[in-house]
């Protein structure tokens, strides 16, 4: 039973609604302030399980976020997508001629600096979070000050919204998945994806030769990346996600990567929430 | 014959850095504050060539700049890889105990986290550039901040280094491309390397397929990177680097993929900076 979920940001925050869709409005949400943090809460078994962001469709992967689930043996037991839609806010009755300074996340402000190139009296700076400088301005009374955040922020944090869905790219899917210390208990029937990580050198052939396992056991691939492995030149890791109808396919896939590939890991086996 | 190159980041960053070392210390920097500006210098024909950082061992690909190279259809020409060693500096004659307050580069910052917890009363604070800071704090003659930059910021700003090589991850290569608005002048027998794109389905097979040519075109996969394509769900762009002992197996290669894959583009052919 999941009852606490650790969350970068506070309550207003993108992991907030992923929490808040994914479980229900009435887990308790620990509020960190950095991945490093989400990942403390649930080592130290304070939270049951962490939300965490893994990729979106502008900025491609979050890498540390992979380093941090690999290096710390979390499994993924879910996902979840949120498309990220970016709003200015304010104390209610400021008008945007009345902002001074704009106060966000620097991936906030660099995906919204287009629309504020029409308010050159309006300064940007860079901030912690989105959703907590909502919070900043409600609790004390800023004037002048906006926020670059959710609509559940403004909602929270009861401030009106000046610029709807201001970010230059309309379209932001961020991909989210649920980690825990232990395995899914999701049934074999219900997990139709699943995300490994293997390695494999730089000669030709031999991740090919790995794809075509997985194409003979019927996985279809959604995503693949690659990382040198430091210590070792020319020696590649593959992050891999795979989705597949049949949760025998994938097992049998997994005995022979086992076998082609070394250092196969599973980093969770879970229900695809893209269908 | 290439003149002026545009760089992010002041004298002293790691663009310029790589600028030194890929061209020679004569060449004209044209010193920016973002990638965007780079590229603006390069298409405005300000610059000859620009250098761009393209990924890194421990954050992976930098999936904006990628993003770049592609919508303006430039040209990668060349690479060269960096180890980045940071390092904190400050005037002359302050010591660790009398810095109060660091600035740098939130990802600078991230990577020496672990450096500062044993000085808490020195508190990190985010700012634009590494070596920008350092030549504030010469500039302003500036005592009590410390700038976390290149080895190369405190020779050319003269300030003393408290601290070498202070990121936690001692090893942190970062690959960075050489970009030009037109083709390569790298004669054919000299090209080794080439960046190229295309588009495939997440159909089971269809990237092993294609993965199965290059192997047959005694091609080696030296990075592989998916990205969803935004617009068109359950379709995927590719980014591989791929290198090869003779130029004749990449044009056949390329003339295969191009009929089995949509959308392929060549996005550099280059010399392999590692041998």
């Amino acid at each position: 039973m999941i009852k606490t979920v650790a969350i970068q940001g506070v309550k207003g925050s993108f992991h907030h609604i992923v929490s808040q869709q994914f479980f229900d409005k009435t887990v308790h949400n620990i509020e960190c302030l950095t991945f490093d943090e989400v990942v403390d809460s649930l080592i130290s078994e304070e939270s049951d399980a962490a939300i965490m962001a893994l990729e979106n469709s502008i900025a491609g992967s979050i890498i540390p976020n992979y380093a941090l689930i690999d290096k710390y043996n979390l499994h993924i037991v879910g996902e979840h997508y949120v498309d990220v839609q970016h709003n200015l806010m304010a104390l209610s009755g400021q008008t945007i001629e009345d902002i001074k300074e704009v106060y966000s996340h620097p991936m906030a402000l660099l995906q919204c600096k287009e629309f504020f190139k029409q308010y050159p009296h309006i300064k940007l700076v860079e901030d912690k979070d989105t959703a907590e400088v909502a919070q900043r301005i409600q609790e004390g009374q800023l004037k002048g000050i906006g926020a670059i955040a959710s609509v559940l922020a403004a909602e929270i944090f009861e401030l009106d919204i000046l610029g709807k869905s201001i970010q230059t790219i309309k379209h932001n899917e961020t991909r989210f998945v649920i980690v825990k210390r232990t395995n899914s208990e999701v049934l074999e029937n219900e997990i139709n994806k699943a995300s490994i990580k293997f390695e494999a050198n730089h000669k030709r052939g031999s991740l090919a030769t790995i794809l075509n396992v997985m194409s003979d056991c019927k996985l279809n691939l959604t995503k693949i990346q690659s990382l040198p492995i430091i210590e070792t030149p020319w020696k590649y890791a593959f992050f891999v996600d795979v989705t597949f109808n049949e949760y025998g396919d994938f097992k049998k896939a997994k005995s022979l990567i086992e076998i082609m590939a070394e250092g196969l890991k599973v980093l969770g086996e879970y229900k695809n929430a893209k269908l």
